[in-house]
């Protein structure tokens, strides 16, 4: 099957939705209704509380001594008016212990993402959990076609298979990089299919002030509402990456400016690899995530007071062997458990992510995507950035990976469940009715039960050996490549009000005509 | 490669360990010197204090109310003399509340599990975490020949690799079933193989008293020591598994009134499969695993109060479409945390497992291993059984899930290491040599701890993509068939005093020729 050939490229999707009402899904059992996990344990503290104040103490050390680097005139002139110590002769900004601590007492410890579907809005902080698909690979795979460069086709069939399933609650950005459409442009058109191809919150990329002023737009649109609601409720997100060590560079800072002045949500992340862009001890990259994350983070409530922002961790470590980045190691279980515990500390919700360096989906693919999820998952994580296709350290966003990564997250949804022990469960009438010796495969209490008692997952195969060896010995590699394909097959295209398309095309039209944004950034 | 070829089934072995003083093993740094993990982290609670006694109770009164059957006659005479209510006309025994509750009161916490080599004996309870190898097997596979029932080469060569490892700290039973012995005298081999191929703790099957007797002295004669000092030493430790539901068998019974008179290691284990041999709810499942390991665990302190006793849990739900065991799942892992709980309650070491139910070494393999370890390990597991080489719910080692495994279980380890933060760790000279800009590949602080910051897998491949597939595009599974082979190239004998081997030799091959042990258990 090739699921080109199943999903058209024309306009079928909104009719069909039109007519049936609703969009289509990938049907129950396979899945449950949209719904954000929370994290009802206690998460993990890998570090006492002392050492997590000593991280914490550090981090204030090295921004109030060494300082971070803002390429941007009009972000230093709003630090120094904040009081922070603005180097006149270069672009270092140092700060007084006491200002990060008081900026960043007004970012607010809980808040909603607001999607078009408001079905699909998106809790930050507590213990809500969200899952985010993968983003920003330049290239994608899948079994029959192998790997390629990112394009639009590709594209447009990730961000179906992301409304597909209701476990993934938003994008967190192009899930590949559709490098046939031109960089001027791109962002429109990838815009434009966020807000039709998806009901769900979606990101916009801080990469020169434009495109944010365009995602807003976009965003605006689609949800029918008028500048001062969007102004009252967070409708998109933007990650801003510090360019480690110590630097934010100008896009970024664009970005905080446009987004956060308007009430929008900022996910700061700086990607502290422990061994190259961090000292190569995990607490001394801790301590350098920290006086990043800390400093973006206190900018943005400089901007707007208030405003919602997301602490971000990436910290992982280098094959020192080679210098590439690894992920889902131990060391990266730690910092991701750590920077929960710091996360915490200031009361901020927490973004991590699911990740590995694995080139195709084998046990390594599933080890590190688990071990990654036991570092969130316990560690605190909020907003699960890359929950779903991410390969190769993110070079690439595979079609199977994805379906993989799907049930990963079902399950893990289904561990934080909670365990309900009451008369009913703890099933004292079936224990003496079957008496030992027995068995409980048809009594009441399982019969009245056993439909919906467990989670059935997508790629386990269960079947006993002879019978499996007899079906050709499949992996979950190769279910899964079944699996998307039936998902786009399945896929219908989210109603939108007529009115609401044409002022969304009308502007994208508008935009592209105009030559959208400058492409030096 | 052919393993076969590689390890020698003569005696070459030994004398090569003699000539080097000491048995080589697979080097440094693909794993570190033998050591137990600590588990410094808080272990999740799945459920409430209060959930955590209602299942208490619930179990309480399944021994109260329903009761269990001891299915030996000796043993229901020691059940009377301590006041159990023993129904003269059936099996069945019932408990007051109190006499469980008293006599598990002599429990040891923590006690040393005692090896040849000292330097490899295992301690239990506390925050010590051990892994056994895989066990019971009925089959075997790996890449090359396929799967096939288990016999005394397969048998040896996974004693070797066990013995090769330092991450695996003793042997849980027989990795594969050697059919090819007959089964009156097939553990006197299997003992007399444990007892000289390996120098780690090991494990004796009750399946008759015999065994357990052999078993006994087989251990007592290779750690040299005399009746009374062994009887000192837990030296040995047996499986128990009930019947479930309800159910203690006669060979069950006659382990632990063997072993435990003699202080050896007992580990009741219930195998309470939600939906078929216990309640579809996991927490009946676990109301009912209770019952059965109380029951198991009063009864070694009548046998001998302060003998050393483990709390099992093997809780997993079935496939409901098929009735198969399934393993790794969401369930399974509240369930091994829930049993984690249960056992800290009574202040008992807790034995889970590291299992699956894939049919090969694939994504599916690897991710219900490393939930089930995010299970035991958060769930404060101390005995990890069957840690490396499960497959296919138990039917099958293999010898490349074996490696995949031990790289889990090293992970799993290097994630229990603390996070040390301290001044030199925070690196705060380092952040201000480098500033904002630079990167820390050359320094002197990267410089000085790179060789072993992180840990390095065996089987990650962290090559970029184009590398990789110049390479043949290995997957992780094809890595481990290369690794187990080498890991038999190195191993070599642990040595062993010529007189003990002697008194060995003489002991098992009396019992061979008396006949071994009666065979219709």
């Amino acid at each position: 099957m090739d699921a080109k050939a199943m999903v058209s490229e024309t306009e079928a999707g909104p009719r069909r939705a039109g007519r049936s009402g609703r969009a289509r899904r990938v049907p129950e059992p396979d899945q449950k209704p949209f719904r954000q996990p929370r994290m009802t344990y206690r998460p993990v503290d890998v570090v006492s509380a002392d050492a997590l104040e000593s991280i914490h103490d550090a981090s204030l050390t090295i921004l109030e001594e060494v300082g971070i680097d803002f390429l941007h005139e009009d972000a230093k002139a709003i630090l120094k008016t904040a009081g922070a110590d603005v180097d006149p002769g270069s672009n270092r900004v140092r700060f007084e212990r006491a200002l990060i601590e008081e900026t960043i007492r007004t970012c607010p410890p809980e808040f909603t993402l607001h999607a078009r579907n408001p079905d699909h809005n998106v809790r930050f902080g507590g213990n809500w959990v969200s899952f985010a698909q993968m983003a920003s690979a330049p290239n994608c795979s899948d079994m029959d076609k192998g790997r390629r460069a990112g394009n639009q086709e590709d594209f447009r069939n990730l961000v179906r298979l992301g409304q597909s399933y209701n476990i993934i609650h938003l994008t967190g950005g192009y899930p590949v990089e559709p490098v046939d459409l031109h960089a001027s442009i791109r962002h429109l058109e990838c815009l434009r299919d966020f807000a039709t191809l998806t009901d769900k919150a979606f990101h916009v990329y801080s990469l020169g002030k434009e495109r944010n002023l365009d995602g807003m737009e976009i965003a605006r649109i689609a949800r029918g509402i008028s500048q001062d609601q969007f102004d009252q409720e967070p409708s998109v997100l933007s990650i801003i990456n510090t360019s480690s060590p110590l630097r934010l560079d100008t896009p970024m800072l664009q970005g905080i400016i446009e987004m956060s002045s308007r009430n929008q949500v900022i996910v700061v992340t700086p990607f502290t690899l422990a061994g190259a862009m961090a000292p190569v001890t995990i607490a001394g990259a801790l301590a350098q995530q920290n006086a990043e994350a800390l400093a973006g983070i206190a900018f943005t409530q400089l901007v707007r007071p208030g405003s919602p922002v997301v602490y971000g961790g990436f910290t992982s470590n280098v094959d020192m062997k080679s210098g590439s980045p690894a992920f889902g190691t131990p060391e990266y279980m730690k910092a991701a458990m750590a920077g929960g515990q710091l996360a915490r500390r200031y009361n901020l919700p927490y973004r991590t992510s699911n990740t590995c360096a694995a080139n195709t989906v084998d046990a390594q693919a599933a080890y590190e995507s688990v071990f990654s999820l036991w570092g969130a998952i316990m560690g605190g994580g909020n907003f699960i950035k890359h929950s779903a296709g991410w390969m190769e350290g993110g070079l690439t966003f595979s079609f199977e990976k994805f379906i993989l990564d799907v049930d990963l997250l079902q399950m893990v949804a289904e561990f934080l469940e909670p365990l309900v022990v009451d008369d009913d469960t703890l099933a004292l009438e079936a224990v003496r009715d079957v008496g030992p010796g027995g068995h409980y495969f048809g009594t009441p209490h399982t019969q009245a039960r056993y439909r919906d008692a467990f989670y059935a997952p997508l790629l386990s195969d269960w079947r006993n050996f002879e019978t499996w060896a007899e079906a050709g010995s499949p992996t979950a590699y190769e279910k899964a490549n079944r699996l998307w394909k039936e998902a786009l097959a399945l896929y219908e295209q989210p109603a939108m009000d007529p009115a609401v398309k044409e002022e969304l095309d009308a502007f994208v039209d508008r935009r592209i005509a105009e030559g959208g944004a400058p492409t030096d950034f």
